[in-house]
């Protein structure tokens, strides 16, 4: 097992020859080749960071292509970074090389309001882009908590979730088409601004989520949607797991689903309770959910209504409802508060995203507390109930080797258990570096193969992120 | 040009012995070998045919494996058939070899009403899919003409539509998982019964839409909804087209998007208006739109309120809406009369299903008349607005050569236009053998061989369904 170290940086020391070559083709304020510059791409999300020997920074698609050529002729990785927050290293450039920050291109081209479709480049931030949106009545929904500073093309390369999953689907579901520079050094199109196309296989698709493995993005075509006009939530805690677990399904089953329906198991409760003070909500009891409606007033307020009544005939311990902004902006702070209250518990989080199937909930969450107990090691779940998708959080000392090592056998066990539940290892910040040692654990020999055949499809020279996934 | 003729048929005459391992394998009832069995398996909804050398029925994936494996070592062709109803010839045995028919794999296999999936054999057909979900309160939208005979292997690899598609998207929307047959004989599962899964490529969405040309299917589970209670239609019509066109796209903005938006112009309206009689319906005008609002009564009633109120806002001919059976019957049959009212025009159609962005349906429209009037045979159009998919439907006397080459010069204008104006070659029906040779209008040299690589890692010894798309 055993987490790649700095140790395993495996940079080539790049030829000086390559640095000028971009520097030609750049000039050279679009070259960083310092150790002092470089550093500021080192590091992600993670707590591992591999130094890059050069970051490049394209203003469009044929600059891409030129850079990845010239890594060919050098034989030199070459690294997407979009902001570097994604929790899986997919950004990190593990074995030296290029990185290709996306920072200089994050322009909206075209908002195509006919058609309702929005291009842009991939560098532009989640959150620019849905209050660009939201400004002229339209809503693009996945909403990574990183949203506000994470950017579109790195929300495709890991096919980023988000609260509003429940209701709305993941990036995938809003990905048209994608204009990207493969390991080839070649601009390919994908898609196009229809919803309903099968001309050859569906590569917008296997680009989206593939961790920045098969190419380079240069431009992404997204769907969007009318803007919803109102919201209100609901913040509701039982006593007895079953009776919330039983309630949340109910909810899933509505015609007009919740637009988010967020949950808090036993050990983030405690964790937040002392932590956050709040006059109007209590934080209390062993499972908690913050239910959202979206849509119009009324049927925002029908919906709301519908809930609640369902919701009590579970017997919650405490339930809040509110279409106030004051009163949400209370509620989504109890949620935000898990965060900043975890650091009680130590200086070193092992943050895994796993999704089960919604019934293996109550499953996994006792498995975790045992798991917890087992290891003496405070586990901290919460999550986005209506995906499945649970956050673990184990929590270390990170001076505490042996507790470290404990923390990294939990690991692996609650990864097991996930398989074991039909689960997926990650539903929303993919592999990388982080989980590419458990993928054994659901995956064969043949299949790993066939994954690697593909990226063959893209990048023979394997030089675009190598050594992520697999 | 000048599509595949029986001429190509390319049987390598199976060897015996292979005909007898299968029997060995299967028992002599599920292996077809006679000339008069197998003529039922060498045809589909394309007017073209090629005949297998043996039809195989297999009851589940260990026995798909084998026959794989079987076909590997006498490198013979393998092509899946689920009801042979495609329109771009992907069931047929293009180069001989054995059929994989999927009829005796029609089962259900689990209905998850916690997780909201039901996993299926890939021979059910989807109305038996959709009727049997129905009695239980749950609903698969995605609903292609052919939904009473087509299976949902086929739909998975054809990654049909329908016209429910613009409020519920396609049938890629709805794949959580499947287990596949690779061209090696291997067995993989991909995916999970979770919205969010970021492991590896997204094989679940490669294989959608892949044309049987990766791999058997074995399972299939599928993501469900709860079904809506109740639906109301409105039949409009408009004198001026972008008066209907500017309807149709203020529909389209709505929250509370319809959950239909079929479409007809000026020609099918002429080909029907004499075919189709009707005390409570004018078929008239020249843009014609069949509207439908699901969901609880009361959210029906209000959009369809809504709808109207906004259609009449575009000075419509005439409007008609109704929530009662007997009408919405009278509706639909307008609409499902334009294919029997087409006969007149002649005995051959050349039907594609083209799909352009929304906004390019007027210019598509236009393009389409004036191509009628140039190679003077009758176009006739109709399809799904909602996703920009047009149904093009050339008309031709298949004893006269004169227009039939001319048909199939009109064919490659209208597929040439589609790209030119940033849409699909195909919407909902693929490109298989029907289009095959038009594939180089969009995708240049390096794209095709990407795809071929692809198919290369599923399929080394190019034995699944060989000769599709490319």
């Amino acid at each position: 097992m055993g987490a790649l170290t700095a140790v395993e940086y495996l940079s080539n020391y790049m030829d000086k020859k390559l640095i000028n070559e971009f520097e030609m083709l750049l000039g050279k304020d679009r070259v960083l080749s310092e150790t002092e510059e470089l550093l500021c791409y080192s590091y992600d999300a993670t707590s591992k960071d591999f130094m890059p020997d050069a970051v490049v920074f394209p203003l469009n698609a044929e600059e891409i292509s030129k850079i990845v050529k010239l890594c060919l002729k050098y034989n030199t990785p070459v690294v997407g970074r979009g902001s570097g927050s994604g929790f899986s290293g997919g950004s990190l450039p593990l074995k030296g090389g290029v990185v290709v920050s996306f920072t200089k291109m994050n322009r909206i081209l075209e908002l195509d309001e006919e058609n309702m479709f929005v291009t842009v480049e991939p560098g532009i931030i989640n959150g620019d882009l849905k209050y660009y949106l939201s400004e002229k009545g339209y809503f693009y929904p996945p909403d990574p908590a990183s949203y506000e500073f994470s950017t579109i093309g790195g929300n495709v390369a890991e096919c980023s979730g988000g609260p509003a999953a429940v209701k709305y689907g993941v990036t995938k579901d809003y990905i048209a088409a994608l204009e990207v520079i493969t390991g080839e050094g070649e601009i390919i199109d994908t898609g196009s601004k229809t919803v309903k196309n099968v001309s050859g296989y569906n590569l917008t698709q296997l680009f989206t989520g593939s961790e920045g493995t098969l190419g380079l993005f240069s431009k992404i075509t997204l769907k969007i949607l009318s803007k919803p006009e109102a919201n209100s939530l609901i913040l509701v805690s039982f006593d007895d797991i079953n009776n919330g677990f039983n309630a949340a399904i109910s909810l899933l089953k509505l015609r007009n689903r919740p637009s988010m329906l967020e949950f808090m198991d036993k050990s983030s409760i405690e964790s937040v309770k002392g932590y956050f003070k709040s006059d109007i909500i209590k934080i209390d009891g062993n499972f908690l959910f913050i239910v959202e409606s979206d849509g119009s007033r009324e049927e925002v307020d029908k919906s709301i209504g519908e809930y609640e009544k369902i919701l009590k005939e579970f017997s919650p311990i405490f339930l809040f409802v509110s279409g106030k902004d004051e009163d949400k902006k209370v509620i989504m702070d109890a949620r935000k508060a898990i965060s900043p209250s975890l650091r009680k518990y130590g200086d070193l989080k092992i943050n895994n995203d796993i999704a089960v199937p919604i019934n293996k909930i109550p499953g996994m969450l006792s498995f975790l507390e045992e798991t917890s107990r087992k290891y003496d090691i405070p586990i901290i779940n919460f999550g986005h109930f209506g995906d499945g998708n649970i956050h673990v959080n184990i929590m270390l000392d990170k001076n505490n080797a042996e507790m470290v090592r404990k923390g990294e056998t939990a690991k692996y066990d609650i990864l097991k258990k996930t398989v074991e539940l039909g689960g997926s290892l990650s539903g929303e910040h993919g592999i990388g570096l982080e989980k590419k040692e458990f993928m054994k654990l659901k995956y064969g020999d043949y299949y790993m193969n066939v994954l690697k055949n593909i990226k063959k499809a893209f990048d023979p020279q394997n030089i675009i992120n190598p050594g992520k996934i697999f």
